[in-house]
């Protein structure tokens, strides 16, 4: 983990190119749906391809606490590009934990530098928070493992070159899941239509198809079995990093109305004269505060391998997803009717936070998760 | 005001209505911002173009509570259509209570039947909730008043034919302003661009731009310095209106996660066993029920003509507004990644409804007014 | 059921009631926890002793919507007492409707007058939602039911004189309980202590206690087996009923906050000029009128014997007892310090109005009902 | 500040003078309104009479992280008793901040050992949040002020020896107030009656009254004009503390819920497992985290002497003292009817906590405070 200072300069850093490569066309993506993958690799040049990945392979070798520091200054430029990129370091975080060093030699590189953008690819149509109840499945042949199975709101589906998928090598449950490498153009590997999305525009998000889809046998990530295992730790990070995200969109909302309210006059005041408008912003940045103690606390557990790491992930994430949205959602209010149009930030922030609090394990399986350890004690 | 059996079948007609003519292509009309001018005809040959409109001249001769039932029921079949023709109704029944024989005689037959379509113009760019602080400027000039001055977020905007425009004629405050009937292709009325919003995709928004705009004097409304009183007496309308809208749009997000929830099932289980659904359920037919009690309660004050009738149409505004975006809120997270994309009905309803938390008077507003008189008396 | 114009001269007389016997002392009664017989028979004597009880013998053969009008009166003078009053109506109404003509004639005339006062018995010590569960034991002895176990938080537990005690006569289950009256004096009938509460103080609850109990066979109500779906019927319109004492809490709550805040002055302005001041008090207003609309809906059903009315009388009792008592706990907060002292009405309402969220039915059982009438369907 | 192992050994210290000396008896001193100054005077030996106070005078020394620790350990056994501790703390550190050597040594050692008790003494009856427009004045007489006014709501009051009362010496506002030290005894200074209070019953509430009260000139406590300014320094700590307290209350309540889901059975199932009962754990423990985050990160940010201290105790201190209260009303809800009974531990830790909300700065200013550190920026 990094000094307090060196953190400092990682956000400043994160936010310099925030400013600069992400903000500017944030509408413009969103609006045109353009996946930005010249940005996403200017962004893996300063480290952001795999950011707590270690450093021999291109990894920038950073604890979860900086990490969580940078994706939320990363994504008040843009949450949707941002929350691709927190996807994209959990499947590079996955391989450099789990590789063999063959695995890790193949693929970090050009995982970690973004010329390859990669896919994790765990929920299926039917089972969105019982995924340990998915039915994708790889038989062993000889020197390939052959998948059958789709792969439902796969961000980066289509566009990226490496899946991790996790498919079913045994028996029901969590143990018969393994985790397979799959890249784009093995055989009998498909995509499904582009999905139009509320938000996380700047993203393409596809069903991943496999109808006898090949996949070599030294693919197999970790061992058989351990699949569900890796999927469950990736999500831990990711559930702080897709928190991260949220706050970064809180904070660029409050600051939006913060200014806003300065410069509007209503009734031949400032609306910041008005005491509702102050009640409000105090509650927005209380919240939002309490988000991003919230987010910090579990990536310092994480760095701490805390045995209830995951726990602390799930409640953090619940916490911050769903009072950044709120935060969003009343900035979105603060804007009068602007802030119904859909290209104003305000608007934006609004449509992308929400899948925050479905994805990565929907924010009802988190508050199970928490209650759990509490119960089983 | 109809009998109970009456307001069935009033209620009836209108569901097969939505069934058949909006439902059908909500999603296309809302992805291809289509605004269908042949589907408002022909609600209008049933009478929607002028619901609370006397009946010599087209208009149906409902009760307000009457027409709360109607725009419910239209509205599960489409909220941006349906929210439409009540702006649309909101002008229908201006013109029919404060126009003259003349005027009424003029305009009310082809509003009526929506052979014209009308708009209703209070907004500025500057002064959303401070309505009365309002520029744009009307100066006397033989027999025309010319107009200057723009107008924000005019729903129907560049499509309608008939624009109900308030300007200022006398001295600041609400006083001083004139309501006028201004036709499209008068010299000096333009449009802004289309707007891109969140929702209400099914109907154009832009700016209404006059530069020295000539309207004749004949098409003064009421008295001068009348009008801030007629737009207003118009909006409590519509705060029903627009809450019946979002009655529909959470009964029938309820209705689909009910379906979904009986037919899906996760760890083995329809979802609809699971203690969690079925609480959320509850909380979600509770507030639709108190929201549905709010409306048809000021409703029915507005049809007696209750003097507290302004405050209660506030107060139910804010309450169904408020209450059933969160019930169409809840209706998308319940249903997981389909609720984020945009052709999924929950997440169309989650769209439409927004809107509602600020037109029409935004809710913080709408929350003073309440108190205000509480506070008077 | 009683016109609108009867409906008032009811509430009128009710609230004259309230301010005169019931208000001036309801701080000395909570304090002291006196429970005001005296109080409650000149009560009686203007019929609130049998309000929906038949004439015949006493009641005063309301329906359920003007019982709630008169109890949402009442409660403004003292929430305490009235419910209490509440509960013995429950059971005046029930002899009225289950018992026969001898039980009718035996009860009734002194129980309308509360000569007699009647305690409902279905809660135990170990299931409190779980009703259905109960262990009391009834075993039929020639003349005689002996019954055997324990009946917890008892209003008027000690001091009414007759009890109708829900008792298993069967199997398990619901079908197995029967109903009976049991009178103060009956031969193995004791009572708990008297229960220290946060409000509710002017009623003493007790256990009631039942060893070898013996009760004449005559004194069953209803026939063996009828027990909970008596019980049932009795909650529902309970719900209503203690739903319209939050309602009174609300109102006199509401009432006082705004008298305070027109003639307290901070920052040099009356309290009423902040704006947050208003905010709040829209918001409280808001909530109550949604409150008394759902209890008065659910009261009018019960009065049609509509089919869903017990999943009506759920869903009011949630929303009036969870929305009133968060009222109740805003105008504690907006009495500043002087709102945490017991003797302040504000405070009173808060301690007495916490209860209604438990008992009854608590209201996560409530929610329960709700959705259970909505996912059978 | 002490080291994370050192303040392991803090709080197990504090735990278990919780567990043995407050916990015990804290119902019965609840009911009884029994001041324990022999059990205060036992944690004083332990160091808590000046937990943050200098050592040299019998001070503990520590920081306001640790005595945050410290606070909410203690809490857990008694809220009451620890808050009333934690406003003798602030009166312990106003002096040892600003006392002269003389002041300090004539009353720190008696009052760090709580030979003497202290109270604070700012709010008076007619202006509780505007607390800068106070009336008490002092007007310098020869050797002595004379101090003519009344605080109220002062805990300890009547009970402590040594009061410190800001009183007004010079012209109106915030800049006209000077502090006292005024020990009882003192000429002129007298008190009213007990204050009946929902909970903190274990310590004495009750108004300070001066009636030309002499005051020696060398008991001007800073210098003239510095009162406002001390109070203030001395309630950014008191914010802390007291938010501390509210975060023992909800821990020990969510225990008490845990123990009691897991121990009871309804429907043939023990509590826990029922999902509702889950979901509710979680966001008690939820919200139980963000608070104390919150209060953990303000309290470093005071030890830090961060700029913005003021404004993140004020955050801090509405976020826990709101979600700590609404953990405790949940945890009573929890208890079902046995929480309305005042004995059980849940129903004190739900009155307790109540007062929290508003003294020390009612939470509604407490926002105020933190937008405008946001709006002046």
């Amino acid at each position: 983990m990094y000094t307090k200072d060196a953190q400092k300069e990682l956000q400043s850093r994160a936010r310099a190119f925030a400013d600069e490569e992400l903000a500017p066309k944030m509408q413009e993506r969103d609006e045109k749906q353009h996946f930005p993958i010249d940005v996403l690799r200017k962004g893996a040049a300063l480290g952001y391809g795999g950011l707590y990945t270690r450093e021999d392979l291109g990894g920038s070798g950073l604890g979860r606490l900086d990490t969580s520091v940078v994706f939320e200054a990363l994504s008040m430029g843009d949450v949707s590009t941002t929350a691709y990129i927190t996807l994209h370091n959990m499947c590079s975080w996955i391989i450099d934990e789990y590789g063999t060093e063959e695995q890790r030699k193949r693929y970090l590189p050009s995982v970690t530098s973004m010329e390859k953008l990669a896919s994790y690819c765990l929920t299926e149509p039917g089972a969105g928070s019982d995924a340990a109840a998915l039915t994708t499945s790889a038989v062993k042949r000889g020197s390939h493992y052959v998948l059958n199975g789709t792969k439902a709101f796969i961000s980066g589906g289509g566009s990226s070159d490496v899946y991790l998928i996790m498919a079913r090598t045994g028996g029901p449950g969590p143990k018969g899941v393994s985790c397979f490498i799959v890249e784009k153009g093995f055989k009998g590997l498909s995509f499904g239509k582009k999905e139009t999305k509320l938000g996380w525009n700047s993203q393409p998000t596809r069903a991943v198809i496999m109808e006898d889809c090949e996949v070599p046998v030294e693919n197999l990530l970790g061992a058989e079995g351990q699949g569900f295992s890796i999927a469950m730790k990736g999500l831990n990070g990711s559930r702080i990093n897709i928190g991260s995200c949220s706050l970064g969109a809180a904070q660029a909302s409050i600051e939006a109305v913060i200014e806003r309210v300065k410069a509007r006059k209503q009734f031949g005041q400032p609306l910041s004269d008005f005491q509702n408008t102050q009640m409000k912003i105090a509650d927005m940045a209380i919240s939002l505060l309490s988000s991003r103690l919230m987010i910090r606390h579990a990536a310092t557990m994480l760095d701490q391998k805390h045995p209830h790491g995951s726990s602390y992930c799930a409640m953090a994430k619940v916490h911050a997803t769903d009072g950044c949205f709120k935060i969003c959602d009343d900035s979105l209010q603060m804007h009068g009717g602007y802030g119904y149009l859909k290209d104003y930030k305000a608007n934006v922030y609004f449509r992308d936070t929400r899948v925050h609090r479905i994805l990565g394990g929907a924010n009802e399986v988190m508050r199970l998760i928490a209650s759990g350890a509490l119960l089983s004690d």
